[in-house]
């Protein structure tokens, strides 16, 4: 079939011919078509089909039934007059042609109007079960009690007595809607439907949703399209995730489905384990189901055009779908307060442009979500332009450095959808990214073996041999005799600089084929050195000490702990028998500084300790415990140093915003990353640590 | 200035009011306009604008002219038919109404005629030298001898009489293409023109181009539209590097140039160090010069589409212009025996479509180079349907993995682009990517650090504790006393098994932030070490040997030649003077392996060698140079495996190819990466070394 056939475009002959042939069309239905040979010159010509519209004003009656006063002033936000909002928009655009917005059938050269109909109950059994549907059959009758009584058992849902029917319209829409596009009438469609459908589950109604909308008009559409449509890519852009549509095609090969929404460690609605970027499918449908989690609120067009280029198109293009649907709620957009995210309308168009270059073009948008009536609008307007073959506007300048969470959150993503999809073994090797261990026998040895051989490294090379440093023992079994070494002066001195590490940073070329790192351009950098120097050449007594990390541990708490006990352990057995020492500073780096601050609540080391520096980098902050008494806390405070990272979460979006007392005095870099940090501010650190001691640098 | 306004979209008002304003449009100009406050409902639609196409039969006057019969059968390249064939394509598939192909006024609805002119003096004094168009102009006088003279003086070009009024329609046809999109007279346009422009410098014709229309164009729209045009892209998808594009802008901070095209190291046309991908730009025009070279031929729509999302479009994003212009040769495309690439129709409109996605949708696309007269043709359409506004046609399927070589181009574009785009930070860490050391004063030791710690590692972990390893001492002193370990049976086993490798290789976690790699979550993968425990196991005699990589270093040149020198050294004090060893396997891996290679030919082993394996991965191959004798070279054929990565450059995509024997017996694996391929063929290696041995395992 040629490709101006596959466009769904319309030949239009001015000669013709008595030929006359049966083909068999996209639809698998054997249609008549005139087909003819042009004697001379070919003289055809393109008529670009126009974009459907499903709307019908019939939506409009389900609405909550008020019970007080306050609902007229702050009314339910899933409210009728959302897709009012968005049916004048596009007529006071001149997308449609509707003076009197009364949904009339004749709206213009640009869109064509797709007659709203009632789902029917075999299209919604294909999806739900009986008793869901007998359910809502039964509110049509119901008294007001027995409604007001239905809606405050459900999952955020509300019933009257039109909801049925315009539950089924919603559903009939999104049927119709894709349809239309199917079966080449338009080449692609808008359905501007309500209530929306994505959190409906097969059972039970829910978030709003009565009838999974897109996941009906999605089985269907591959019940009645056996031939032309194989697979349906359905592209989530609401910010809550579509259990409801994740569910009906989680074990199905034939559906992918992909969503972009906030997850939040599961405490953003729909709030379960479904959500989650690593719930992949089962069976037949593993590796057709990608969750796009964003960790945090407040993402924008900067996170979902990464998103986008990163995942969701390599993706759509290996899945080479023969439809692709949005379930497009506009709950993600700059200005509603239930998303509270920032995507521009320039950013809904850009993603609908990309869409559009999927299966041939056929793209059917279905309203889910977005609560702000504005917001929906100018969302909506921008994506029906690119609908109609405008392109998109250019996206605003990004305010902000795209959001490090997101940015791992996608790492995260592509190393395990790698399993499933060969676009993305290029971004992680072709041995793909899954952190496994390569291959057992081969491992040098099991228990952190980069990190030994790190410290045998840093204590051979320079502890050891330029500085004579010793080791000091440790009672606790669990360390390695490499834990803590120091300077011979320990004893006597009477200034003591104490570092306590995370194992330092390699920074490393890595080869973009097979994932691994090249040894030979790689380079440690320990950050901690710089103040051992520093603090040498002051004739300080310095102490060195390591905490490994875990291996294949997220939150790193056995490191914490261990930086915890050790700090505990030197301080009872060395450091407050010590009679020389009067003025001692810490400089932590990493993770381990918990362990300093663990020892300041524990313990009353205020005769002694002088400053304390702490270089997080993008770890959690951790407060002080003040457990000696509460006086503590703002001792700290006064006495402490804690670098951040520039884009630490604890800084928020909120440029006034301040962490509390508690947890230091806690600075925001201008970079990220701990070495880094320290580099941009080691003289600040230094200044301090002379200031508490009262010495002052040379210079000054 | 609404968006309406923006996207260049006609507004007609059914119904009119007399209030008339004169508003200031894009182009800085005032014109009046009828702006109208509607009394009810709006009633206005948008009418889409068309595509502008530039097409003169004229430029075909310029021509080649013919000294031989040859010349018939096998013309020039750059043939007059290659415009006339677009435009015949769009005639046949309904893009334009012009039955007859003789370049009508009138075209149909969906493309709009952009009349061609010639480009004036002053318009092309812009780009050109006074100099290089006073001889063009003298083209038009000259006698045949001096035409053919002057065509065997330049670089790759020929002139007739009629040279000069082609060259300078399809600058202006350039120009008015232009000029067409940026007044909102069409929404996007195509210029059918020749010769092509994007070879031709300043001062000179070269590469089949007379002047450089995309740069005259560029210029002057810059200079006549100041106010709307402030900063224009320039995407060259030609299978050469547009030298005379890139040279007009330089150093200008207004135009980006982007170009795509075959390199490899210079010996590809135009053959010059500009067309490297180190050269930026430079004085204002720092960073604005981004050249994507493909060190290899044979590429195709999986290295462009992935060449466009990683840099491509989110550098165009960021740039933001008022006007993308294609420097649009189709010798990318597949059957283009000049090219010897494999775009595909598709996979040009798909590009197209992403670059629709800029500067409002405000899109040039010129002609340049492309010379098979179906590819070209074929190509045309597929830019001109998404340009009127079709979405492109779906990719086909890939037959093959994308390129290694290009997505490696692709990571250190990305790294050295990201000194001057925000939007490459992301890709590898906010610290930039730039491979330098991060801070010097933290580095634990600049000679090889993390190598020295790996091998320490794995001498004192294994070789030392668990097997008794000894050293053996080297006379040659520029290497470390830890470079060959050897069991302790060494100087009496009648077996020996020597391993030869590279530092091992590391599978880390790398943080996506910061750049760095978690040692936390590395682990150290010693490929070398299964063979060791193999050996050890049937008590041969074992040597191990260790050749550090070097540092920065992009050929291992000399960890190479360390290689050969310490395997001469070995044989000539050690291995030639062990009376007991009968029987002797190498086990080569990475580079390192070369060692072995070079031994075998400078040395007769033949009486104890028998087997020689050899790991090399991605590596080159090494032949061997048989100095001994020519019999060496079968020998080592018969008796020597190499086993390669899937996707080495020694394989091609011939799936037939076969190195020659003195490479050893090549073979081909099935995956990628040192570590991959030794566990993929251990076995089969360990057996041909027991059938070598004439020794069979437990099992058989």
């Amino acid at each position: 079939m040629s490709t101006v056939e596959n466009t769904a475009v319309k030949r239009e002959f001015e000669e013709t011919s008595d030929e006359s042939v049966a083909i068999n069309n996209n639809n698998g239905n054997l249609m008549k078509r005139q087909v003819i040979v042009p004697v001379t010159k070919p003289r055809i010509h393109y008529t670009p089909l126009k974009t459907g519209l499903c709307y019908d004003v019939k939506m409009r009656y389900h609405a909550k039934i008020f019970t007080s006063y306050f609902e007229y002033i702050d009314p339910h936000p899933e409210d009728p007059r959302r897709i009012y909002r968005i049916y004048k928009i596009l007529a006071e655009n001149g997308l449609i042609n509707d003076p009197m917005l009364s949904g009339v059938d004749e709206i213009g050269d640009l869109m064509l109007k797709i007659p709203v109909r009632e789902a029917t109950r075999s299209e919604i059994l294909e999806v739900h079960s009986k008793e869901h549907l007998d359910f809502l059959e039964k509110t049509e009758q119901m008294s007001r009690e027995e409604l007001l009584k239905e809606t405050e058992k459900g999952d955020s849902v509300y019933y009257n007595n039109d909801s049925l029917s315009s539950a089924k319209s919603s559903c009939g829409g999104a049927i119709e809607a894709c349809k239309s596009v199917v079966e080449g009438r338009v080449k692609n469609a808008l359905a501007v439907v309500r209530p929306p459908g994505h959190h409906s589950e097969p059972e039970s109604s829910g978030g709003f949703c009565l009838f999974s909308n897109v996941a009906v008009a999605a089985k269907n559409i591959l019940k009645s399209y056996p031939e032309s449509v194989r697979r349906i890519m359905i592209l989530d852009w609401d910010i809550h995730h579509g259990n409801g549509t994740q569910k009906a095609f989680y074990n199905d090969d034939r559906v992918l489905y992909v969503s972009l929404h906030r997850f939040e460690l599961g405490k953003y609605y729909p709030g379960t384990v479904h959500g989650q970027y690593d719930q992949t499918g089962e069976g037949k449908g593993e590796g057709f189901n990608c969750n796009i989690t964003w960790p945090i609120g407040n993402v924008g067009d900067a996170e979902y055009m990464w998103a986008f280029e990163q995942i969701v198109m390599p993706m759509g293009r290996e899945f080479q779908p023969d439809l692709v649907i949005i379930s497009s709620g506009f709950d993600a957009a700059d200005g509603d307060t239930i998303g509270q995210c920032h995507v521009t309308p320039s950013c809904y168009g850009h993603m609908t442009h990309m869409l559009k270059s999927l299966a041939r073009g056929n793209l059917a948008v279905i309203l889910e979500g977005g609560y702000n009536l504005d917001s929906i609008a100018k969302s909506a307007l921008a994506v029906a332009k690119v609908l109609v073959g405008e392109p998109p506007d250019e996206l605003p300048e990004p305010s902000k450095d795209t959001k490090p969470e997101a940015l791992e959150m996608v790492d995260k993503i592509i190393r395990l959808q790698s399993k499933y999809w060969k676009c993305f073994k290029r971004n992680c090797g072709n041995a793909g990214c899954e952190f496994k261990e390569p291959v057992t026998e081969n491992i040098i040895s099991k228990n952190f073996p980069l990190q030994t051989a790190i410290r045998q490294q840093q204590l051979q090379n320079l502890l050891l041999d330029n500085y004579k440093f010793v080791t000091l023992p440790l009672v606790n079994q669990k360390l390695s005799e490499d834990t803590v070494f120091c300077s011979q002066n320990v004893y006597d001195a009477s200034t003591l600089l104490i570092v306590v590490h995370d194992t330092p940073d390699i920074w490393a070329a890595r080869n973009v084929i097979t994932g691994t790192i090249e040894p030979s351009s790689s380079i440690i950098v320990d950050s901690g050195l710089q103040f051992i120097k520093w603090a040498v050449k002051r004739n300080y007594g310095v102490m060195d000490i390591n905490i490994p990390q875990s291996l294949f541990e997220q939150d790193n708490y056995s490191a914490m702990i261990t930086a915890q006990e050790v700090l505990l352990y030197l301080w009872d057995n060395y450091i407050k028998f010590s009679t020389d020492v009067q003025k001692i500073a810490f400089v932590g780096i990493g993770d381990a500084s918990s362990g300093i601050i663990h020892l300041m609540g524990h313990r009353d080391t205020r005769n002694n300790v002088k400053a304390i520096i702490s270089f997080i980098g993008s770890k959690q902050l951790k407060p002080l415990v003040p457990l000696v008494d509460e006086s503590l806390t703002d001792w700290y405070f006064k006495n402490s140093l804690v670098f951040s990272d520039k884009n630490h979460s604890c800084w928020g979006d909120n440029e006034n915003k301040k962490p509390r007392k508690k947890y230091g005095r806690v600075l925001r870099c201008e970079t990220d990353g701990i070495n880094n940090i320290v580099e941009e501010r080691f003289e600040e650190a230094t200044d301090f640590i002379l200031d508490s001691f009262e010495e002052w640098s040379d210079s000054e």
